[in-house]
């Protein structure tokens, strides 16, 4: 399979891009005879949007639940609907993202959350890529810790075996409130003996970490690296309660951060991110949307805006985190989180592309593209998505978009009926 | 004309809507022979929205300096070409805000800005309904104010001699710090005399209010409340930095609150309106979005949403602004900050009515149509905006959007090079 773009707008200057395969192969070569030429006309091509933290299949439970005191919202309204989710539920929840995260330029998510293996097969179809993990947890009980993480093992192995290679399968214990730091330490030696991926919670809420210290002596991060858990594979979500001490261990140890700048304001933990100590930590930091019952939409344009809003508000300054470091968050470095040959348009990069349609309200004028993706666009900008060298919307459409609504309707109002 | 639209949601129903004129005539009623029959299938019928507070014809500027420390940014990059504005510039600018409005459901806004005759043109023009004030001040110099408000005087002469029902013609002094304590009073007289809204900026920043202190003696509101100035015609923009004693003096001259939460994070004013002492205050608060310099979108819907996080944010608690509070300062607020009978589906009130995509994925699945609308959704969702009993957009189409974009752009393009 293969495509050819013409006459699209690449970094403000007119060109063509050639895919073949689920790769870009020449940028700015002469016409070829491809399977399907696309006109790039009042379009600008970016590379596909990567959300680094959320839990898919929460869309089914979007506008369920909001404005309620943290424990109350997750013991009287998340947790018991949870425990009725099947399998049937995560995969149409998941489907219903996917559609979401396709309309609105997501090619790439991190997922954690139950039966991992209904969010694979809804990744599989929808045609996006994911990194997947099982949420586990014990309670703090390693005796109930060692289970889960065997039936992990086997979800692991499943996808490893069954899927494409746009699903990459990854360990996610919860927290460190909700894990044992024997499961802990079970769950890093696995991650290295298999080389995964750790997609973990940290560091959300102040009453987390001292909780934390009063139980152990300790702070999470200092126990973490000497346990020898964190690593450049580990990718720490929410990171808003670290102090400087952290964020140097964090920074030699090269974990990667997701910042989740709406769902860390509608669940008001206090504090934005430490963003200029982490990139003085030379830190990776990504962006994600978390969940849907947190956010309530998995839309990375706003994510985007919200994340420097929030920092410029939170430090009283209006030159913090600039737009084309927000846009490089949300491409490369995420690319660079889940260790991806992609967040960029470049020849041999896998082909996630995005067409931007110029001639929006909210694109127009056109002074600073990077500038208007950041502050003035949501995900309606998009008009194409390519994922994996596929055409997942074209000018708008998406295959199948109404079964989808569908379905994850039914699913949803059954779930709370 | 005539329009009648049926089988639509509204409150969770299934109803009729019959329009004749500018005014809803009936709900529920029988299958009326109109000039538009409207399907509603799918589709929930909410009231248009609207913006308290924006420089329309700043869209032009949209991108094109973001990320700087304010005076900078004002001195080096707003002011210079504020002042090559020409009156078809502002023309286009407000053609290209209108634009984005009709398309994100905003069917009246209140606006401060140069060229207010070609404000009004615009308006009339792109069909929507707006209170239109020029933006004046005379560097406390009352001498300078007198001038500027003789002009301020004819223009609104014009406005009123000369407009539909749809220009709502007002007064706008820019601010405290900007205007001399002897224009302010002049104003506060005329506003009076002829029975005129009075938009200003107040309490933006804390800077401001302190040099006016030094400058007075007085607090802001406090010199205002003495000297006649403050009374429910004034709409108060901004509105950060009152403490309580102000917060009771406005209470007490029913002034109208507008509260800019997405320019207030931008431009790092540090702090966010005291909603709870204002709302025991029985203020009435309204959202705005400022113009597309500081924010840099004209969306409402994600206003909505960053009014209720950034003060679930700032305050600590999950519980604060709910939904439907800020549904509420996104319409009927607005109408009551504007004296307009609208802001509500109800017989006899405007013909302000947008109808919503219940099929989009960002409202799916539909637990709650109010939540889905402030936390999930953004302009995209709607699909059609009727305003004054005409029919602006239909099925996200907009007629004559092209020469909009192209026009705009064009102005937006020749202003800066």
């Amino acid at each position: 399979m293969s495509i050819f773009i013409k006459n699209v707008q690449l970094n403000g200057k007119e060109t063509s891009i050639y895919i073949e395969g689920n790769r870009i192969i020449e940028i700015g070569g002469p016409t070829v005879e491809a399977d399907t030429t696309i006109s790039g006309k009042n379009r600008a091509a970016i590379p596909g949007l990567i959300n680094t933290h959320t839990h898919a299949a929460m869309t089914l439970f979007r506008g369920y639940a909001d404005d309620m005191a943290l424990f109350e919202w997750l013991s009287e309204k998340i947790w018991p609907l949870e425990a009725k989710l099947s399998s049937e539920d995560v995969y149409w929840g998941t489907r219903l993202a996917c559609l979401e995260m396709i309309k609105s330029g997501t090619t790439c998510f991190n997922d954690m959350y139950w039966h991992m293996v209904s969010t694979a097969r809804a990744v599989e179809d929808a045609g996006i890529r994911a990194a997947i993990s099982g949420v586990f947890f014990d309670n703090l009980d390693p005796a109930k810790g060692k289970k889960e993480l065997e039936q992990n093992i086997k979800e692991v192995k499943r996808l490893k075996e069954n899927s494409s290679s746009r699903i990459i399968p990854a360990l996610g214990p919860h927290a460190v409130y909700t894990v044992s730091n024997e499961l802990l330490q079970l769950v890093a030696e696995l991650a290295k003996e298999q080389d995964l991926l750790i997609h973990i919670h940290l560091a959300e809420t102040e009453k987390e970490t001292l909780d934390y210290i009063d139980r152990t002596g300790k702070r999470p991060v200092e126990f973490l690296a000497e346990d020898g858990f964190l690593g450049p594979n580990v990718l720490a979500c929410h990171s808003v309660w670290f102090n400087k001490q952290d964020i140097e261990i964090l920074g030699k140890f090269d974990v990667k951060i997701c910042h989740n700048p709406t769902s860390n304001m509608k669940l008001a933990v206090g504090r934005a991110i430490s963003y200029d100590a982490m990139k003085l930590a030379n830190l990776t930091i990504s962006l994600g949307t978390d969940g849907c019952a947190s956010n309530n939409n998995l839309d990375m344009f706003e994510t985007m805006k919200l994340a420097t809003l929030l920092q410029k508000f939170q430090t009283n300054a209006q030159t913090v985190m600039p737009a084309h470091e927000v846009f490089d968050m949300a491409t490369i470095n995420g690319a660079k989180s889940l260790r991806l040959e992609a967040g960029m348009i470049q020849e041999g990069k896998l082909a996630d592309i995005l067409l931007i349609d110029l001639k929006h309200p909210l694109m127009t004028p056109n002074h600073d593209l990077i500038s208007n993706l950041v502050y003035s666009a949501n995900g309606s900008v998009v008009a194409t998505t390519i994922c994996d060298g596929k055409i997942l919307m074209q000018d708008h459409v998406v295959e199948g978009e109404e079964e989808v609504i569908e379905k994850s309707q039914d699913h949803a109002m059954k779930l709370v009926g």
